[in-house]
């Protein structure tokens, strides 16, 4: 009997001059995509990085919740001029900006009333009817807003609270992969590599990518699949090809 | 006199599953980015990571080429069955897909006629009337078709042709920044910091983000403008607010 697949997928929304510029890496991308695919089964299918702009935010918040089961956003939610994002999802769904009263309360406690300023309530400040994503390493929660998921720049606190999105979210088919990593040259293997993804274009994703390793060039291939008897079905067609080109495979 | 601000944008498109799903951290953007705005004084305005499928990009190549001066794409261009950026950009511009004679005898000299395969040879074929951007890490060419410049994934082999795009773009204004790193939460500084933003708002964008260093919370101020003289006059102002917060500088 076959195994019913469920797709699932998500955009990821990154707000933040400072990524845009050049000033910050991105470190938030990949962590959420590999923790939504490992404990979700849920695949990121887009990633925009735009700049601190009420209007932007908002013509993106709305394409990509009507495009996607769920969007994910980093950035713009602190006590700043340029944390935005609150008032920008706001805008776009057409609902009230206003203080959430748990939210407002969670912070009141963690500052105490005297040091409870503006801008620390700023941070209170939601689209109406949020639900909050309570935040363990500094008070401030995230909070979601229709499919759209809020959550802070800052990696470290963004790594602490995205397990409290998990109970909010449908899970999918998880998606395995496989990686095989070859002394060889794309070049080398790429036509017999293209007959192998069309045999199996249904079912297994393949990849190759190159790298450079102690000081070696070597090429990485990656097989994605929901069905892990695919995986193993293709892996034996590649470990054919592997042979037959008498291809060192590097062991990490 | 005032000088004349020459405003000039690009976006980025990286694509690649394997950027998506999170297997690959980036390291491409903030690079390009940096680059533009430091040696041709272009802004990066947005960014988008897809997938390796023709319509999606093409798709997207055509958006984005329309909404800003330029566009920087990131990978498939080698030569496996997943690259297939030049396919999709000559779909999107409506253009032929075929074998760019240059780039074919630069491909055939570096290999040799006995090695130079099919898929060596397809990373030769590129959207008809293509520029080509010489490569002198690996030989195969990127290339230039209308406003869109298509670069290879690798972040060492991009990283060494990046400089043989400068001729083909129109220069802008540089973007001067300054950072302040202060010892202080960003809550503490909030509501006066959106006061200054306010005075500046027509000629400096203010930043705010904080950061963890030596198991010491602080705020990173970072001032952005054409104008230098602009940039001294708002710095004078946050010096103020610091002296009266009696906040600690941060020196890197």
């Amino acid at each position: 009997m076959r195994r019913k697949i469920k797709k699932i997928n998500a955009s990821i929304l990154i707000i933040g001059n400072e990524i845009l510029s050049g000033r910050t890496q991105d470190k938030n991308i990949a962590f959420i995509s590999n923790w939504l695919n490992l404990n979700c089964g849920i695949s990121v299918n887009e990633v925009r990085i735009i700049p601190d702009d009420q209007k932007i935010i908002a013509e993106n918040i709305l394409l990509l919740s009507k495009k996607f089961n769920y969007v994910f956003t980093t950035g713009g939610i602190g006590p700043t001029h340029d944390d935005i994002t609150a008032q920008s999802i706001s805008r776009a769904f057409k609902v009230k900006y206003e203080y959430h009263k748990e939210a407002y309360n969670i912070l009141e406690k963690y500052y105490g009333k005297k040091k409870f300023n503006d801008g620390r309530k700023k941070m209170a400040k939601m689209p109406k009817g949020a639900k909050l994503i309570y935040n363990p390493s500094s008070a401030a929660p995230g909070f979601i807003t229709k499919n759209v998921f809020s959550l802070p720049g800052v990696p470290s606190i963004l790594n602490s609270m995205i397990d409290n999105c998990k109970k909010y979210l449908v899970k999918g088919s998880k998606i395995h992969s496989n990686t095989i990593n070859l002394y060889t040259v794309e070049s080398n293997i790429s036509k017999q590599l293209g007959v192998i993804q069309k045999k199996y274009k249904k079912s297994v994703e393949v990849g190759s990518y190159p790298f450079f390793r102690l000081g070696k060039i070597g090429v990485a291939i990656v097989t994605r699949s929901n069905s892990t008897l695919q995986l193993k079905k293709i892996n034996k067609d590649l470990m054919k090809l592997i042979k037959l080109k008498k291809i060192q495979i590097l062991k990490i």
